[in-house]
């Protein structure tokens, strides 16, 4: 994504203004992070993310902290394109919306096998103002092994 | 803690057995990761958290999903001492007790900042035989901005 002028291939964290990509879950701009991205259809947002070896809960089984921080990420980031969604604005114009987590429940219906690629998906269940409230799940090998829900609160504007 | 033989200094992490000591949160035997260290009184258990410069939210705010990763971490293991302490038990006797996440729901009430050191505390508010739920709370410059509430669920012995 080169300029930002088209949505083809573009996820919502790369509208993103500098100053709030930074984050460690999915900041474009943070050298060590997770890079969530997270790909809006006007419904629902997808994401994929391959944890490392070392991102193990006991053996074998993908740390359960790193999944609640990718649907907190992922979550949120459906929280701003909704928001856009429901003020019928095109993802990304200005005023840029970002939103940060108000509260997050996760539930962990399952081991998540280390080794596959995670599926992430989310969508919005309430929107308000200022606040959404997002549902999320996260898929390995077909099975959803986890489960999220997310208040999404929406930072004020900038100038 | 060279032999386990005594608790001084000792935190519930330093008894998981070595093929659940790898968490990405917790595991002392896990390279890449964030090594919480919980220390349990007989009624609560603390421990403190040093985030990097890049483990930012936003521009100089903690992110979020790390702090709820710690709390988990720091939850399920309280979570483990609570069930030494209901069996009348000392830390790290045998068969030792390990928890897992079943549920994990974090309300951010203030921004953490990024530069003082974390205070994370944690006491649980119902002990059953297999399940423990557990509140929490991170503190930064004295003020409280993270609250949490864990289901933990303990692990099948191993022989």
């Amino acid at each position: 994504m080169s300029d930002g002028s088209h949505l083809h291939g573009a996820a919502i964290q790369d509208f993103y203004p500098e100053d709030v990509a930074v984050c460690f879950g999915c900041g474009r701009l943070n050298e060590h992070g997770h890079h969530v991205r997270s790909f809006w259809d006007g419904e629902q947002a997808t994401a994929t993310f391959r944890p490392e070896p070392f991102h193990e809960a006991i053996t074998g089984i993908v740390y359960g902290g790193l999944l609640a921080s990718l649907l907190d990420c992922h979550t949120v980031g459906t929280g701003a394109a909704a928001l856009y969604a429901a003020a019928g604005r095109p993802l990304g114009s200005a005023p840029a919306v970002r939103c940060v987590t108000g509260r997050l429940e996760v539930d962990f219906l399952a081991p998540t096998p280390l080794g596959p690629v995670l599926q992430l998906r989310a969508w919005p269940v309430e929107v308000g103002a200022r606040k959404v409230v997002v549902e999320g799940e996260l898929t390995a090998d077909d099975v959803v092994t986890v489960r999220c829900r997310t208040i999404a609160v929406r930072l004020p504007d900038r100038s």
